[in-house]
C-alpha cells in the first residue's frame, strides 16, 4: 500500500533529500539504492511509494522486489507527525461473516486502495460495546477517518458519534446520523419488489425477516414498504404473512417456510429480508415439492455473489455496493483533506431489481 | 481498540503524567476529565486504554461514552515513535468474498482485538502483483507484523518475503516459507476425507477442484491425498475423476456434475475442494433427480458457517480455522514483542472430518 498524502511539492522535497542520503550503520537503505536494484529512476520509486496509479504492472513489481530484497522503510512514524495523517481508514461493520459486509468491505479496500489509503476493518459481532467503541480508532489518531455500519445502536447514541472527526454511516439508523450517510431507500426498494411480484401474479406474498414494530431499522423499513405496495395495488395485508427472524441465515428462512405451511398459509411470492433467507426458503419450497417460480416467486434483497449462482438463481434487489463503496470512501477522504467533519446528509443510493430464474420480469 | 504496547511502569508514568496535565486551549482532553465524566478512576481509564481484558461491559460503555463526548485523543502518533510501534498488524488474504478468508479474518480480528491489536486488511484479489506488494505496510512501519495467505506464487518468490520484520504465512506455498508457517495438513486432510468416503460403500468417487500437477498447493496436495486414498484401498485411479476448476465457486460446482455425467461417468462419492464447490455439486445432484446421501455421497473442505445450514447439511473437513487464528496472531505477537522474526517453522494445525446429512458416519 502506499502511505505518503503529502503533495507533490514535498514529495519532491523529500525524495531529493532522501535519496541524497548517505548509507548508515543502521542498515537503513535509501531510495537511491531501491531505484538502483529495481534498474529504475529515484523519481519512479517515489511515484511508487506515492500511489501513482499509471504504472506498468512488472516496474511495480521490480520495485516491490527490490523493497523486499533490501528492507527499504519509510519513516512512516515521523511522517504521520509531520502531516497529521496515517494513510488509514477504520471500517466497522457488524459481521464480516455475512456475504453483504464481506462483499462491502473487500469494495471499501479497493475503493480506498485507489486513493493510496489502507483500511482497518473492525468487526464487532453484533456487540453493542464494541458498535460504541468503533470511533476509539480514530479519536486515537490510529487512523484518519471512520466509516460505520452499526446494527446495534439507540435512538439515544447519537451523541456517541458526535465530534470533528471524518465520519461515513452506512445502514439504516435509529437516529439522524450527525455526518454524511449513505443508505438505500429500503422503504422504497421492498415496494418495488413486492409490486414486481404483485405485477408477476402474487396474491399471498409472505415477508421473511421484516417486522412491523420497532426503530427504524432494515427490518420495520423494509415491511413498511412490502406493506405499502400492498395496500397501494388492493391487496388486503395479513400479518401472518410477516415473519420476523433473528438471525438472517439460510436455516431461518427454511424454517419460516415451514412455519407459514403449518399455520395453513401457502404463499406464491416470498419476499427475503436478504439473500441467505431467500436461499434457505428456495430450498425448503424445492424440497417441499414446489415449483419456483411456476408456484413460489422468490425475490431476495441484497445481490451477493452467490445469487448468481444458486439453484435457481435468485431475483433479487442490488443496493449498489459498488456506488455505496466508493461514495463513502470518496466523503470521507474529502473530509479527512478538509481537516473536518462534512455536514449531516442523507444521501439515498440507487436500488435496482436484478431479475434471476426465481421470479422473471412480468 | 486499545493501543498501549507499554509495559506497566511505563504506562502508570504516563498516566500520572497526563491526569496532572491542565486543560489546554486547544481543546486537548485529559485522562482526569474522561476519568471525572465515566464515574471511573483515572487508573480505570488507563486500563481501559491499555486493553486490560477484566472490566465490566457497564464501566467500559460508561468510557467510551465520556471519551466520545469529550474527544480524548491519546497521542498514538508521538507513541509509535516512543515504542517504535503501532498496535496494529496486516492481514493479506486473496479473496475477502470467499467465506472461508471471511470467516477466517473475523476470527484473526477477534484474536488480535483479544490481544489489543487491530488489523489492516489487504484483500488482494488473487492479484499476483498485490501479493507481492504485501509487505509493504509492515517495511514503512504502518503496521508491526504480518500474517499472509498468498495464492498465486511462484517457487521464485521466496525473497519477497526475506527480512526481520514479524511475519507469519498460512495456507499451501510452492517454497519453504522463511517464518512460522501454518496451514492443515492437505495431502492428510483429502486422505481421511477419501477414506471415510470408501469407508460409505462408494467406488466411484469424484474430486471437484482437484489437480493432478502443478507446483504445490490446495489443488494439488487435496488431490494428491485422494489419489493415495484410492490406492490404499485397492480402488483403480480414474484421471477422468478428477476435475479440476478454476473458481471454487457453486456454479463451477454444478459444472462439473453436469460435466462428469456428460462422460458418461456417474459418480458415487463426490469430495468437494472447498464447501462452495460442495453447494453447487448437491444442487446438481438433487436437481438430476438424484438422492443425497443415497445415491451420491458428498463431502467439501473448509467447514464454512453455511455448512451447517444447507439442505442437505453438508459432511466437510474442518480445518481449525480457531486455532490457525489464535496460533497466527500469538507467533505475529510473540514476533513483535521479541523485536525479529522467528524461525522457520511449519506447523501442521489439526483437521476433522465434521460428518453432517450429505454423508454421514459410516
Amino acid at each position: 500500500m502506499e502511505r505518503d498524502v503529502d503533495d507533490g511539492d514535498a514529495k519532491a522535497h523529500e525524495t531529493a533529500r532522501e535519496a541524497s542520503e548517505p548509507r548508515r550503520g543502521s542498515g537503513r537503505v535509501t531510495l537511491r539504492e531501491v531505484a538502483a536494484a529495481a534498474h529504475v529512476s529515484v523519481a519512479t520509486v517515489s511515484n511508487y511509494l506515492s500511489g501513482y496509479p499509471y504504472m506498468r504492472a512488472t516496474t511495480k513489481e521490480r520495485i516491490e522486489r527490490a523493497i523486499g530484497e533490501l528492507g527499504y522503510v519509510a519513516n512512516t512514524a515521523a511522517r504521520t507527525l509531520k502531516t497529521g495523517r496515517t494513510g488509514l481508514l477504520t471500517l466497522s461493520v457488524s459481521d464480516l461473516r455475512q456475504a453483504y459486509f464481506a462483499e462491502l468491505s473487500e469494495r471499501i479496500i479497493a475503493a480506498a486502495r485507489d486513493r493510496g489509503y489502507g483500511v482497518l476493518i473492525e468487526s464487532t459481532g453484533l456487540d453493542r460495546a464494541r458498535e460504541l467503541a468503533s470511533p476509539t480508532n480514530v479519536l486515537n489518531h490510529a487512523t484518519d477517518g471512520l466509516i460505520v455500519s452499526p446494527a446495534m445502536l439507540t435512538a439515544r447514541d447519537t451523541d456517541v458519534f458526535a465530534g470533528d472527526y471524518p465520519l461515513v454511516m452506512l445502514g439504516v439508523q435509529p437516529f439522524t446520523p450527525p455526518c454524511p450517510y449513505f443508505v438505500v431507500d429500503n422503504v422504497r426498494a421492498a415496494y418495488d419488489a413486492t409490486t414486481h411480484l404483485i405485477q408477476a401474479g402474487c396474491r399471498r406474498i409472505a415477508i421473511i425477516g421484516g417486522e412491523l414494530s420497532g426503530p427504524p431499522s432494515s427490518r420495520t423499513t423494509r415491511a413498511l414498504g412490502y406493506r405499502r405496495a400492498l395496500e397501494a395495488h388492493g391487496i388486503a395485508f395479513d400479518q401472518r404473512l410477516v415473519r420476523p427472524v433473528k438471525d438472517w441465515n439460510g436455516l431461518a428462512g427454511a424454517r419460516a417456510v415451514t412455519a407459514l405451511l403449518d399455520d395453513g398459509l401457502r404463499p406464491d411470492g416470498i419476499l427475503a429480508c436478504n439473500d441467505h433467507l431467500a436461499f434457505g426458503a428456495m430450498r425448503q419450497v424445492r424440497d417441499l415439492g414446489m415449483n419456483i417460480p411456476e408456484d413460489v416467486r422468490v425475490v431476495g434483497f441484497d445481490n451477493i455473489d452467490e445469487a448468481r449462482f444458486s439453484i435457481p438463481s435468485l431475483t433479487t434487489v442490488d443496493q449498489s455496493a459498488d456506488a455505496v463503496a466508493a461514495k463513502a470512501v470518496g466523503s470521507v477522504i474529502a473530509q479527512i483533506e478538509a481537516g473536518r467533519r462534512a455536514p449531516a446528509m442523507l444521501e439515498h443510493v440507487p436500488h435496482r431489481l436484478v431479475y434471476r430464474a426465481s421470479s422473471p420480469e412480468a
